[in-house]
């Protein structure tokens, strides 16, 4: 399996290193800022390159793990139709590659990933997705080394499972970022909040999150609510989101 | 150290089996529901009552934990002032002892607790407040038992710190529960979402989260914004949180 990794940012890094593990041989990583494909380059012990004209055009496969907009340019330069290309991304639509490829799937990773931070790549589960049956048969293959969790959805559901991990990663790292701005005002560091957004992470798996819901909201607390708006009169996005979420809340469980 | 415990709920049971870890002893255990009082008398292997008449009158340290609104009835009628009072409220001042008790203080754990889920106690911070050095004393002396950490802070910043908590343990749930309501829609388990969910808290523990702020919001990827605003059209609740949350991530991050 000989491999070209196009991209050099966070996902292309793990997911580099994890294709070293499971003895995939890589070519070459592309990345259009020098510094990146060099950095990777390294880490992985291969070669790379920094312009299209220069992308290895031996490969049998190429993934491609840039940002979305930098997608079709890139495919569209390759030119090895008969290839198997392969992209990551959650709201790409696998038809992407339509013009330009015979073989081409989809392997979106359901994780946030950081350069720095190791990560169990077994643990991830894997989206798939592939426009024919040898396609797909390949890209399940792959990804049963990879990783210990597969599913198989077409390019509409991904959409939705990329925004729904929107709100299970964004947008609750954004309830940290609100409640770090909170806490720090009374000069007690923002680690006094790790133990609660650990065990507030774990209960769900125990609990579905409608169950695990907690709080004044879900109490119809009146008092204590009323005492958090006035609070939250020097922070008017805190006040704005306390007021979006605690009325859900209050809606959801009233039901 | 003679204690009676005022509640048998989620925080009553984990303070009770950590103050038996630590060797005090509990004379009874109060709740105003018998079977509640019975539950938690038979883990902890101590007497109960659920009348306030019948609260034995010869602890040293009366612990209430129940909800706010219980608090006023039970510490005007204990009538125990030479004793010492220590609630574990987040949002109720102090002062709520000061017409009953001449030793009293508050003792809040920052965490999210479920009766069925162990808890590493050690691990919890406690935020501590005492009306006399006496009392701060043996508060400092308890909590340092007790957990390893511990923060001295008045009835102002601990509502504040309460505030911060609802943020980053109810809201960020209320997040995965929106996330969840998304993803079935494509027939994949919630389950999908936890390694994401687990790194998302943990990333936290390594930079701060306005650093470990991602998504489309904080790249203002419109295009992939407007296609998720077209997924949540059968979804108000949802598509609301993602409009205000979006609009405050894109903010705090042009500034």
């Amino acid at each position: 399996m000989k491999v070209v990794l196009i991209g050099a940012g966070n996902v292309a890094t793990h997911l580099g290193w994890r294709l070293k593990q499971i003895g995939a041989e890589i070519l070459q990583v592309y990345s259009r800022t020098e510094e990146s494909a060099q950095t990777l380059s390294k880490l992985l012990d291969i070669p790379y390159c920094y312009t299209i004209s220069k992308i290895n055009r031996k490969a049998d496969f190429y993934i491609y793990a840039v940002k979305d907009s930098a997608l079709p340019e890139l495919i569209s330069q390759i030119n090895r139709p008969e290839a198997l290309h392969i992209h990551t991304a959650g709201s790409v639509p696998m038809d992407i590659f339509k013009l330009f490829a015979e073989n081409y799937g989809v392997l979106y990773p359901l994780q946030t990933f950081s350069k720095d931070k190791p990560i169990d790549f077994k643990k991830i589960p894997l989206f798939i997705e592939g426009n024919n049956e040898h396609t797909i048969n390949t890209l399940k293959e792959l990804a049963a080394k990879l990783s210990e969790k597969q599913y198989f959805v077409d390019s509409e559901k991904r959409k939705r499972i990329h925004l729904s991990a929107v709100f299970a990663c964004n947008f609750s790292n954004y309830m940290y970022s609100l409640a770090n701005e909170i806490i720090a005002e009374t000069d007690t560091p923002f680690e006094a909040l790790l133990p609660l957004i650990e065990e507030t992470a774990d209960k769900v798996k125990y609990l579905s999150p409608k169950d695990a819901q907690t709080g004044p909201a879900v109490r119809n607390d009146e008092a204590t609510m009323q005492s958090h708006i006035n609070l939250l009169n020097n922070n008017p996005k805190a006040l704005k989101t306390y007021l979006t979420v605690s009325e859900q809340i209050k809606e959801t469980h009233q039901q």
